[in-house]
């Protein structure tokens, strides 16, 4: 076999030990009611920036959760345990992605009582390739796209917009500075994922953000409606 | 051996053939007097737009070719055609970087006659991790970031920025709408590779692309005080 094709094989492997971890993962979670939230995008899309609000906010009303995946620095983390939530980051060293096993881990060390958490957020690697393939046993995953990176990003990287199951644009507030076509952004986004719903919505402003909130809530009813808390 | 110590087993060693392949690629372009400039970056940090702008500018004076990686579409290869200067498109399917052997492959597919020119731009996956162990024979290694991603993304990246040889910040006409701080994302970049030549510039308003055109100018000069043409 050459040296690729054993790397395939190799790779099939430990993805397939990935989704054992992540199953088991997602009944646990899905037994103790939280809700799981899993962000991905481009590095610097606003994926912290956005985080830290939506925390802010939902813990007005909620109990929640964050876990921030990075190469290296604890920057992130800082950054969000500013809304005052407990937040763990999980350093990947030169891995571009998360994986089941150490968001397992990361809820272990912590040992948060996930029957006392209504959202748990799990902000991947800024990457739009390798977090595609990795099931964190997330209920929902959401991509972040903002105006400033160009609107065929969806038609560039199909297999992270096809694995997602909400699709954000961020940094709505800059649309106008960069041009930002927003019909062709969503016929780009529904050619590869017809029917994703979309949110617009600015971290800076604040505008969009309850839109998001609400349904968040409703994903949140819904859960409590089939768990077994 | 567990899966995982033979995926490191089986990645160092497709990591060892593309370094057999680089170096035989960067002998062949010393050889032909070619200087080849590769550039990687975040998705949406400006690479194509940048690219398109220096191959025009360049193609007064010089002769020129690209390669361009993408997971798909051949969107940016149909970008950068607008420079009227010839352009391959890379499809990669699901890798997130370009490896030696594509380019190697690129290179003969076109029938390009690498004595016949001066500059060859190769246009890497956005992706700020896969690229940085991939050697592809290329003299100057480029890094670009834009100043809506971030300051701080060198500190979360460190290995793409140290194995660059020069930064380039983009999307200057953006900076005062997004708050950048360039003397933090300056400090930053020294801070993992101290000594970095860091240019800024604009594709959009032209500020800034001489300083950068004129360091090609002279690279290209001093390859060719040293190759065999």
């Amino acid at each position: 076999m050459s040296p690729e094709a054993r790397l395939v094989e190799v790779r099939k492997h430990v993805l397939k030990q990935n989704d054992v971890v992540a199953r088991a993962l997602r009944t646990r979670f899905h037994g103790a009611g939280v809700f799981v939230v899993s962000l991905v995008s481009s590095p610097g899309s606003g994926k912290t920036a956005f985080l830290e609000k939506i925390l802010t906010q939902l813990r007005a009303r909620y109990r929640v959760a964050a876990l921030v995946g990075d190469l290296a620095t604890e920057n992130d983390a800082a950054r969000l345990a500013r809304s005052q939530a407990p937040v763990k980051q999980i350093i990947t060293g030169t891995l571009c992605h998360l994986e089941a096993a150490m968001v397992q881990n990361a809820v272990e060390e912590q040992k948060w009582n996930l029957g006392e958490l209504d959202f748990l957020f799990i902000e991947n690697v800024g990457n739009l390739v390798c977090p595609s393939s990795y099931d964190l046993g997330e209920n929902l995953r959401t991509v972040l796209l903002s105006v400033t990176e160009g609107e065929d990003k969806p038609l560039k990287y199909p297999t992270i917009f096809n694995s997602a199951d909400v699709a954000i644009i961020t940094k709505s507030d800059l649309a106008e500075a960069v041009e930002f076509d927003r019909e062709a952004a969503l016929r780009n986004i529904q050619a590869v994922r017809p029917g994703m719903r979309v949110f617009q919505l600015s971290a800076k402003t604040g505008v969009g953000l309850d839109e998001y909130l609400e349904f968040l809530a409703e994903r949140l009813a819904e859960l409590r409606a089939t768990a077994t808390v």
